[in-house]
């Protein structure tokens, strides 16, 4: 651990297991990547993210600025965040929220070789719906060179997860006050066919 | 709009009207800051928002590095990301998300004027849970002491916002694959008492 990754504030929320890290990479669409533009002015960019072993993927248009400045191995740190729910505190200062908290650092690199170009594409495919690469076709040459795969390797990194009961003191514990916790659950609602979708074709297994 | 909020990609998506970016603000409960440390590094700080009027409120420990560092008005990135659903398109390339993503740029100021900040950290509470300052007690002096509440004013962001449905090309229409886009919602489970609550203390309205 170092100065960089050690959390300053609460310290007690934590962890520091890779099965923990992974599990919340897996879990999440999107991260959020910071980075600084040309004047060491701080940037971000929201965008869809997916693990592959020790690398967290993503991808853009190479026709992005700022994908093309991660390209180029400028320090980046990427934020991976769910929030699980609200702690319902018997006080504003003790209300707080479940969350898990992922920080990492790095540089990331290009994904060049186009076997593994190919693969981190279906990686990211399936991060966002398991089962949909089996029912598309092939990325065409066209799309594979418009598109700019990108990974951070997972070495230098912090996260913090709050799962706990309100932490509230003596004299508001015996007041009148509710407390407890509310979890927030993300689910999907019924697919919606597209306009121009063609007679008779099911909703695919992935949606199912 | 300068060149830092202009959107860089699929520019059909940025929106310009504040009524939208401010309904985002609003219906999110964490956004991103990044700033940069003293080595000019960037790092991302997820923490809870509220807007008022034309600013964004946070707050935290005065214990925390970097609050403090955003207190002392370093320049800083807020990205306030929701994630509305899948675009389920019929290749992998148009495949893509339903979102809405504001990037503001900024330096905080501190919330220093006593009123200022107590009906900050009000805002702060009614955002995470409408109603429920009603139920609490007030903050107590020792509470107003350590927190820093910082404001980012509203001035330079950028929004951008996908909700429409697949761009596949005819030739892929023709095809057998399904396309169509699933949306996300999140939602509030039961609540569940903390195991310290009172008998009979009962689920406050701001839950029901």
């Amino acid at each position: 651990m170092s100065e960089r990754t050690r959390v300053t504030r609460l310290r007690e929320k934590q962890r520091g297991g890779r099965p923990e890290l992974d599990a919340l990479l897996d879990s999440v669409i999107v991260g959020h990547f910071a980075l600084t533009d040309a004047d060491a002015h701080p940037l971000i960019l929201p965008t869809a993210v997916a693990r592959d072993g020790d690398r967290v993927l993503c991808h853009g248009s190479t026709g992005s600025p700022w994908m093309r400045r991660l390209a180029d191995g400028v320090q980046a740190c990427l934020a991976v965040t769910a929030l699980d729910g609200l702690v319902v505190a018997r006080s504003a200062f003790e209300s707080s929220l479940h969350y898990r908290s992922a920080v990492l650092f790095g540089s990331c690199a290009v994904v060049e070789d186009e076997t593994d170009k190919l693969r981190a594409l279906d990686l990211l495919t399936e991060a966002m719906l398991p089962g949909r690469g089996a029912e598309i076709r092939r990325p065409t040459r066209r799309e594979l060179d418009a598109t700019l795969v990108l990974a951070l390797p997972i070495t230098q990194w912090s996260l913090k997860v709050s799962d706990g009961w309100p932490d509230d003191p003596p004299e508001d514990v015996a007041g009148t006050a509710w407390a407890g916790v509310v979890a927030l659950r993300t689910s999907r609602e019924v697919p919606i066919a597209a306009p121009d979708l063609g007679a008779g074709i099911p909703v695919p297994a992935s949606l199912r």
